[in-house]
């Protein structure tokens, strides 16, 4: 057996039930006894375990809002220290994140009842990293988050905490896991996009393909649960994939003097901004504050 | 009603039946009541018509081979032209593609009867466009085909052509639509990318992140039906974001002597190539047939 395998672990279907972490841990599905995530930066995170040992955390079912490990005390689950994004598995998923792995979720009888086993561990299905980001938590020390949404084929209903939930039969060439930006008012990323000619307002590099010109509209601050940005112009950039990847991922960021910095704070030029635009200085903070490069 | 409209039209759930296309474009489905693509490349197609108008489409249910508009005797179904990319709505399929808007499809009672009403036409939930190419059709002349596949909250069950599929109610803030790329053998792109030090083989960039360097690993064939590319190093190339969005999107290819060139032959320089990575020229020169770039 591997260190690492992401993905379906064969013969351990969505709902199987183990006595404790050793047994899933022999069986593949989470492959550590102890940590709650199993991987590094190197090869990403290919499972977690969601068991109440983190005061942050959020169950909600088919969304989970996950905290980073390090920090707290196992035994109360609080928070004791501040949390580093390149140490523990934090890391691993934050490439997982990147490359759109799919994440085995094991839940524990510790987590929360309404979505957790009443004794031991269950395999409750792949699930993707949708964002990461920073955030001082209960106990007043900063911790990481990642957001996660369960993949397809189980995504498509809610989810349904019962013993035996059906064994997802993806097709596979489509379900070994997808990377997803998730599109919401076409008109607003539109505007903007045209507004500044498809060129991006970091580099000004314009993409030029066969139909026509191609760029992203970024949301600054994200939509969605939990951060509730708006839909609207003033939360929205003009960016190249590159940029693109680069602001939803942390490795750059947007000053209070509307210059765009890297994560080392060194300086790549001016936000490119037109006339008619507005870019929301207060979303550009939240967003700041978001990756841990302060006010 | 507007012109275009992305996504699901209320009071109009996945299995209605419209006697014609005329009350299915009266209903906001599908909106043109002669073409089969509705839509231009200013806005995206936000609906099709699949209905044996051309010989050259494949319908699998969740997944669609779609031939564009264009070059066809609507009596027979048969190309007696070559299509153009940029003509009728084909244009806005590759701008669905890019930004991974939802399409509409609407079945009439002349397509593959496996998947099509007995009569009528009938309204079958959300796609979206993974990928678009070039090819000779069977009547000799040049086609462009999208392959669509069916989104979510649908795609998690096979497709089943029953008159009452129930309406998929999904969550407002995750299924308007999702750009998705599929990830396969992790091994294989991870081998590629740190193969390069995570540059990029065009333009040299690395993308470096709090947490390590980022760039993907892109795929020359593309993997899964219908090209069937392998998933192996000599098929992959280390790409920034940028160059792998213009290399999916045929807004680049690479020449016989691994020179990078843009959509009109300018040469952007030579494809970067470190000993030890094989770049598969067969491969190479299936990328460019596909985009009509020749042989």
């Amino acid at each position: 057996v591997a260190d690492y395998f992401f993905g379906e672990i064969p013969h351990n279907p969505v709902g199987t039930i183990y006595a404790s972490r050793k047994e899933a841990a022999t069986a593949g599905v989470h492959r550590v006894t102890v940590q709650g995530i199993s991987g590094n930066g190197t090869v990403g995170a290919d499972s977690i375990s969601v068991n109440g040992g983190y005061e942050d955390d959020i169950d909600l079912g088919d969304e989970i809002i996950y905290t980073g490990a390090g920090g707290n005390d196992p035994s109360t689950g609080k928070q004791i220290a501040d949390q580093s994004l390149t140490q523990h598995g934090n890391a691993g998923m934050v490439v997982s994140e990147e490359n759109g792995y799919p994440v085995r979720v094991l839940r524990g009888f510790k987590g929360d009842p309404k979505f957790s086993p009443p004794t031991g561990y269950r395999y409750d299905g792949l699930y993707r990293v949708n964002r990461h980001w920073s955030e001082i938590g209960k106990s007043g020390f900063r911790i990481w988050r990642f957001q996660l949404f369960r993949l397809s084929p189980q995504e498509a209903a809610p989810y349904i905490p019962a013993e035996n939930v059906p064994a997802g039969q993806a097709r596979p060439e489509r379900a070994v896991g997808v990377a997803s930006r998730i599109i919401r008012n076409t008109d607003v990323t539109n505007w903007v996009k045209a507004h500044y000619d498809y060129a991006c307002q970091v580099c000004d590099t314009q993409l030029v393909l066969p139909v026509g010109m191609y760029a992203e509209g970024a949301h600054i601050r994200a939509l969605g649960r939990p951060h509730d940005g708006p839909d609207t112009v003033d939360n929205v950039l003009c960016l190249c994939p590159n940029h693109h990847t680069l602001f939803d991922l942390g490795g750059l960021y947007v000053d209070r003097d509307f210059r765009v910095r890297d994560k080392d704070g060194a300086t790549l030029g001016p936000l490119y901004r037109r006339s008619g635009h507005t870019v929301s200085a207060e979303h550009l903070q939240y967003h700041r504050t978001h990756f841990g490069y302060g006010e």
